[in-house]
Formats: C-alpha cells, structure tokens, sequence
C-alpha cells in the first residue's frame, strides 16, 4: 500500500536556526490585519477545536453596503463596476474587511498586504475615471492567491521553511495575466508543507480552519483558498492541484472549483520543491476556486483570452470557446457510487441519491458508471509523485531541518516511496496512464455520456491530518479529466447520516479511510459537494454542464 | 560526447532461426511486384554505387496519362475525382505503377498490395457512382504509409527482425482517419533498425537509396517515404520523426516534409520498441512528406477535421484554422547559418545565401538568428532518447539476436548509453527542455520573428551509415517547434560547392560530422533543401508561410 520511507531530513539544531525567520514572518503576517478590521473579542470564538460555524460572523460587522458587494458574484461585479456603479476602491475595500475577518476566524492567510490592494483599486478607478473604460476583464475584482505563485518582490515559500528566504523576482505567469486583466492582489493564502497533504499544516503559519465547522479541515493543498472562499472574502482565487489540491478544499468548504486539463494554464513560474526539475507523469494545474458556475467561467475566460501560449511556450493555443448551459434533457451523465477501492460514507451516498432523484425528475438522463481499474490507476499516480524517491522533497525539507508533519510521512510514503523508480518503470506508469486515459474515453463512448458525477473524496471534511487515499481526486490528475467541484445544499445530518457499522472492508486503503467518520456528529454541518468531470479540454463545456447540474442538485 | 555501450544483443545462433523468416518476409516483398509493372532489365542501372539518377526513368515507362496524374498535386487530384474528371482507379493504378517502378530502383518498399488498393480504389469509384459523393477529403487518393504504423492483419516489425511475425490486430489511429477521408493504401515502406538511424539500413529488406544519387542515402528514418516521394509513387506519405526522421529523407530526397507539434496527430497503435511503455520527455511525432505546401496542409486539414481527439484521449482538440498565404512584406525571418556546433558545408551555405538573397529581393525582411544553447539542448535531447539506458531497444533488438547496424551502435551510444539516467535527472533534462522552449519564444518574440530559417542537417545527403549528428532536426524535437522541410531548387555543383580544407574544427562533433562532404564529386545532384521552424500548434501558419517562402526561393 505505501512505499518505506525514512525520516532523515529533520534537524533540530538547524531548525533552531530557522525558527526565528518564522516568528519574523509571522508577526508580518499579524501586522497585515489593520486595526479597523480587528474583530472585537467577543465575536472569536473561545474554543475553535469544539467545532463553530463561524460563516455568519462577517455579516455582524460588515456594513449592508459592503455585505451586499461581499455577497456579489465576480460577474455582477465586473458589469457594476464597468458600468461606474461601483468603484474599484468600494469593492476592494468590503473584500479586503471580509478577507482580513475571514483570516481571524480560520488562519487562511499567509501574507496581507491591503494597503498595496487599495492603491492598486485607486489605480484603476483613475484609469476608469480618465477614460471612461476599463484595464480587462476583471477591472476591480478581489482576487486571492494561493502562495506558491511566484509575487514579485515579496517571499514566496511553498510551504517550506527553508524557502522563507526566498523573495522571487518575477510574477507568476498566471498571476501577471490576472492582473494585466485588472484583478486587485491583497491577501495569499496558505497551503501544508510540501504541498502534498489534502489537508493544511505548515510549520510557518500552522493549520487552516473549516469555516463550517472549525475542528475540521478545509482540505488541501489549497487550503487557504478553500477556507477564504467559503468565508467570502476574495470574488475568487488561484489554486493549484496535483492529487486534488483545488477540489478537495473546494469541496470540504462547500464552494466551486475547478481542475482544467494540463497547459491550458500557465504553470510557468511557480515556487516548489522541484524547482527547474520537471515531473510531468501527472502535471500540476492551475484553477479557480470561486463561488459559482459563473465565476469558473469568468475567471477562466479572462486567463485565456489574454493569449498565455504567447508568455509561456508550454501552453496550448486552445482559445476559450463560447458554449451555452445545455437544457436537462441534453444531458446524459453517468453517476459513480463507489469506486470500487474505498466505498463513501452515508452523507456522500445521500447527497448522490439526492442528486440522481433531482436530475431524472429534471429529464436529465442517468446511467451507473462502472469503475475502470481505479487502484491501480490510483497507485500508478502515487508511484509518479515519488518517482524521483523524494529527493526534491527531501532537499527542501533538508534545507531547514523542519519537523516532518503527520501528512508529510504519508505523503513521502506514496508509491515507492524512497526507493523510488527507474526511468523504464516510470515509462511503463506512464504506459498505464495512456492507457487508462483511452479506456475512460471508449467507455464514456459507450455509455454515450460526456460527464460523470462522483464524490470529491471519500467523505466530508475531515479531521485534520488524517486523509491518505487521494483516489477521488487523483484519479483525474492521472487521467487529466477536467473536474467541477459544486455544492448540493446538502450539510451534515448525524440523523440521516448514519454510520453502517457491521460494513466490512475490502481492502486496507478501505478498512482505514471509510472509517474515519465514525461518530456523525463530529461532522455536523460540513457542506457536501460532489464532482463532475468531463472531457479533456472540454473545460467550457464542463462548466456549463456543472450549473445546469448545480442548480437542479441544489434546488429546493 | 557519447556514452558507453555494450553490445550484448547479437546472437548469431538465435539470428540463424530467425533469418528464414526475413525470407519469406522478402519474397512477398518480391511478390509484390506485379508483372505488368516490372522494369525492362535494361532500365534499371547494373552498379547503383556508382551513383546514378533514377528519377527520369518513371517518364520512360508510363503512358502519358498515367505521367499527367503522377505529376499532379494531391489538391489538384481530388478536386477532378470529386468532380468526375478522373475515376479512383485510374489515380490508383498510375501511381501503383509509378510506386513499383520506384521500388525497383530505391528499395523503398517492404510491403506492396496493389491488389487490395485496387479493390479499395473500385469500391471508392462505386460509391461516388452511386450517390455522387466521395466518402471524404481524400477521396481516392493513393497514400504511403511508414511501415511501424499498425495496419490491421498485416506484419508490423517496426525494423525489428524480432518482431518480424508481429501481425497487428488493429489500425493506427491515424492510418484509419487517412482510410476513412477516402484514402487507398498499396505500400508501406521501409524505415531502419531501431528506427534510430538517419538513413535507411535494416535487417530485413537491407537498405534504401536516394534516387537522384544511388550512392547516397535517402535519409532517415522514414526512407522510404522520402525516396518514394522523390519518385512520385504516392500522392503524400506518412512518415514519424522524434530526431528528424521526416524532415532528414524530406531533405535529402528533395521533397516537403513537416514536421507538427506534438499531440495535433494521433501516435497511437504505432509498433515501436517501447511496447506500452511512454518515453514522453521527447515525442515521436507523426506528419506527410509530400510534393508541395499545399499537399501538406490538405493531409493535415484531412487529418484533423475527422477530430482525432474522439478516437485518442491525447489529442488535444485544437481544430485545423484556415490561414492564408501571407504576402513577403508582411513577413520577417531569421537565418540561421550555423548552430554553433557543426558548421554547415558548402552547398547548404550557398542555398541559405541564395534564399536570402531572394527573399531580401522580395520584400521579406531576413534578420540574423543567434543560436541558443544547441549543444546543451541536442545533448539533453540525445540523453532522453536512452534515459532507459536503452533497456527497450535491446529487448527488441535481443529477441532475434540480429546484428546491429554501424548507426545503431551510435544510437545506443546516444545521451548516456547504457547508463541511462535516473528519473531525478531525468527531470532536470525535461527542465532543461522546458527552459528552452521558453527561451526560443522570447528570442522570437525579442527578434519580431516567427519564422527560423536554417540547416535540416550539416549538409546534403550523406553516404550510408556515417550521420551521427542530428543537431539541426533534433533541437526542433526537443523544443517542439514545427518545421516544414522545402526544396531550394538548388542541387550539389562540385564547382560552385568547394570544401575549405583548412577550416578548424571547434569539436568533435564537427571534425567528425563536417568532414564527411569531403569530395563534391560524391554529391553531385543531391538536392539542397532547407527547413523553416515555426511557432509551437502554428502549423497551419507555417505551411502557408513555407509555401510562398519556399516559392521565392526556387523561383529560377
């Protein structure tokens, strides 16, 4: 199930070292919250560990003005905004309140810098104000920033302590394209050490709060920006995922999401343990976390009309293709239950009962999928993270000395962990990979659907550090499918949502991940998403499909 | 420059079981040639070393029809079968001669089925006698194919005498697509051991010549396509290329070849040593040798519209774009005279100087190219080839024992040999591919330019079994920037192409790889192309920058 794999990258007298860099970065990140967005006492909660939902508290201190603007998709905003409704400056500023409370409750930053937010917004009202027009597409919005994007001028880590020295000199691509659209930067958000937990811990800033019930975890790696979305404090935000990076947090914090397929964003510039090394068995992709259908399609279009293959020689000149929602009765999708390694807990089950019944009664058409060799697929892409035998995580980890976390151990003993493969083995993964990628599309031929819905992850959020079977998520990145993650409406029902304790598991993956919700009630008021995945570079047609299903699933 | 190598394959007990079969392999090879198309014993030259011009001899035995057809273009072709002008038939059965009669003086066939094209051109003519239409853009087209593309119940070896009873079950991708838009199948041609080669030398039908110079190679490794090019014996072939292997027979036989980027076109269901397993780090590439520009952008429109990407999940749906032929004031290109390894000989300077002068004539504005980190870039690329420290090519070469071919052994000496590299490194070098990729398109795009002109190899057709350097092709397949190869008009004149004796070489690659155009004479009529690199999924652009490119230039 999981390679060896030895611990000898912890110091602590080197880390001893470190430990003040850290206390210096933290107190910046303190210092980054402004007083007039200091939450009085009495509106933190005491006990975070007993499980709050602390999404209602942003709307005790916000004005009405800036809570309806917080409350405002990314695409009534950009129309407001064009149209001299709104400034730049109003909007940045009830985001840049909202973000900082949101930081408060659930640790989901990592650097603040609103001052730099609202010069910029003062910029492009200016802008506006002289020609009547606008910088781009997203003139005005509040977007978020996962961490390991490379921000001109200021520190960028990826998780690892032995990075906080690292001040990158250039932006992002994907990040500079933002921007150039007229998006507004003020907060970055957090993610675990070594990116690979689907969880959140880092020994520079700690861990990440679900904001629904605060003893759980918001998922990771982006974990941040899962938390910051649910809490409403950015339009939307960058995420990256490489085993479901941006889904699971998406998921667990009950917003939307997106994994397009491979380069058709830009990666290029981006801080990790690999630095100039490329692991390309299973990329890493860029994508949005947001607050609807309509955000993905907004912040995706605006990435690619700017033409990206012209900054960065890897990606695809596909331009972003207009696509309306499809009717119900379009619609042929193919519903998972269980993938056939580790079978989903009773909310998850429901809420794609819940779905199915939703969907027939609105003419679409549902058909059984019937899992394709999802553990080997799953094993083959956990033997491709460790491929090189962790000698890139290692290195930055080494660098530091920093203690290793729960989730790092787990993650270091993927695949073959240190021992690594040959390069005639990683080519026979790849092989399986291909392979994998052909049976899906003839079976979804077959089956004559263009979407599968299926959990996210086994279950709801989780407890922190627990999660190692990534099979959900992963399977997608292996076979770079395009995935929508989406809300149902559905919460947490310890009375509905009850524990088959007689189940017997099939397998060792099964015996420990299915288990790890055991008692309900631990769990209450987790939101439950599902996924939907379509074709390869289908991403337009994807999403489209993800509202219409969206909106039928969380009808009323 | 190489790395070690042991040759540990051959085994001449095991080879003397398999050479009856590379017998019988032969005489159906003989057997194909049908009576009626057999050359008159005087035609065919009694010592092909010598060097002798076979290209005229075609006009001496076909009918004035079947001459008209052969000479016309694809485009022209299916435009009068379209409209009834000429019968599927009558098209098939002139190039089926042609083709034979090319056979017959280049070797460049290991299979040829005029019986079973002649039956498909008949079925084709019934169908459009029924209902007036044709079956699809290629309707009646007679089509070439590189033997290691899989055809369905036919011996697929790939140059492997070990694979010599391999009899494929299923179609490639994309010799199916080419079937289903109307083209006929009559010959699969041949291609060398291991497919390493740039030349033509195998186990099983020996080797290929160059038709306008006997003594030469055609190139390689998709020989054969090249010299039945030359010889007009198809209306356009498929060739595949991972280090030239379009472009080098292109080149070397005077005809067009491109080069796509890699994933436009389907590789999937091609017979290579690689079985299952996925060297992705540099891709084997599909795309035509053919007659013209326009011959090269009706295989890939044809090749496209069908939407590969529904047959093979790895295609990116990226649909052909309709460009036009751009003016020469609207175009700037670069020159590039030397890569800064190995200095082009005399005849390929004189055509680059020609084309530049022609092109300034034209309004073209020409800059100069500064090469930019080719040694790295071919050295990272030549280590990708056998990163597996050749582990598959000896499992295929071991499964005969057959000898190894004189450029086999350079090509398993490639990179780091038998050492291969580990996966950790193996990153490093994709790093440095990816550097690259992004280097050139900031040169371009610092240049104005979206065109390089330059070398297809050091020089013109070379003598068998000598190329070891493919540094002019190969850094376009470790880039992965399209190239289209094109006849300058020009030919080897001893006179005016004079070898500097006294030059100094700059290393070893080129005292070794410069030297080998020693004696003019040697070369005399071998056609000097040159080969035009363009932007990466810009292929429709650089077609019809080529075509008129390529017109200028060969303008008497």
């Amino acid at each position: 199930m999981f390679g060896p794999f030895v611990n000898d990258t912890e110091d602590p007298k080197k880390f001893a070292v470190w430990e003040p860099k850290v206390k210096v970065y933290r107190e910046a990140l303190a210092a980054g919250i402004k007083d007039e967005y200091k939450l009085p006492q009495e509106l933190i909660p005491k006990d975070f560990d007993v499980g709050v939902d602390v999404t209602g508290i942003p709307a005790k201190v916000l004005t009405e003005s800036e809570l309806a603007i917080t409350e405002s998709s990314g695409c009534d905003l950009v129309v407001k905004i064009a149209a001299g409704e709104l400034s730049a400056v109003e909007v940045f500023k009830a985001f840049a309140k909202r973000a900082t409370i949101a930081h408060q409750l659930t640790n989901c930053a990592m650097q603040i810098f609103v001052d730099e937010g609202l010069m910029r917004a003062k910029e492009l009202d200016a802008y506006y104000a002289k020609t009547g027009k606008t910088v781009g597409p997203l003139h005005g919005l509040p977007v978020s920033l996962k961490e390991h994007y490379n921000y001109k001028g200021k520190i960028t880590h990826s998780g690892y302590v032995g990075y906080i020295d690292n001040v990158t000199e250039n932006w992002s691509v994907a990040v500079e394209v933002l921007k150039e659209a007229g998006a507004v930067f003020y907060i970055r958000t957090t993610e675990p050490q070594s990116l690979m937990h689907l969880c959140s811990y880092n020994n520079i800033t700690g861990a990440c709060r679900n904001p629904w019930n605060t003893s759980l975890t918001p998922g990771g790696s982006s974990s941040g920006e899962g938390a910051l979305a649910a809490m409403k404090g950015s339009v939307f935000g960058l995420g990256s995922d490489i085993g479901g990076s941006i889904r699971c947090p998406a998921a667990f914090c009950g917003v939307w999401g997106l994994r397009p397929t491979q380069k058709r964003l830009s990666m290029h510039n981006v801080t990790s343990c690999c630095g100039s090394k490329v692991q390309e068995s299973v990329a890493c992709v860029l994508g949005p976390l947001a607050r609807s259908a309509e955000d993905l399609d907004l912040f995706m279009k605006a990435s690619i009309v700017s033409e990206p293959w012209k900054k960065d020689a890897c990606i695809i000149p596909l331009p972003w293709r207009t696509e309306s929602v499809p009717s119900p009765k379009e619609l042929t999708i193919a519903v998972c239950y269980d993938d056939g390694v580790v079978k989903p807990t009773a909310p998850i089950i429901r809420a794609l009962k819940h779905a199915v019944s939703k969907l027939e009664a609105s003419g679409v058409k549902v058909v059984e999928w019937k899992p394709i060799a999802v553990q080997k697929l799953v094993e083959t892409c956990s033997a491709m993270y460790n491929a090189d035998g962790n000698s890139s995580q290692k290195l930055a980890l080494a660098a530091s000395g920093e203690p290793l976390a729960p989730l790092t151990h787990v993650a270091l003993s993927f695949g073959c962990g240190d021992d690594g493969v040959s390069v005639e083995k990683n080519q026979e993964l790849n092989g399986i990979r291909d392979q994998g990628r052909q049976d899906y599309l003839s079976a979804m031929d077959a089956q004559g659907i263009d979407y599968i819905l299926c959990p996210t992850y086994v279950s709801v959020a989780a407890k922190p550090d627990v999660i190692k079977y990534w099979g959900y998520t992963n399977l997608w990145n292996i076979l770079d499918y395009p995935s929508v993650i989406f809300p149902t409406g559905l919460k947490v029902n310890p009375d509905l949502d009850v524990v088959d304790k007689s189940y017997k598991p099939r397998n060792e993956y099964e015996a420990y991940e299915h288990f790890l919700y055991t008692d309900p009630k631990d769990f209450i008021n987790a939101p439950i998403n599902l996924q939907l995945t379509g074709r390869r570079y289908f991403e337009e047609k994807l999403i489209k499909a993800s509202q219409v299903i969206g909106e039928i699933i969380a009808q009323k």
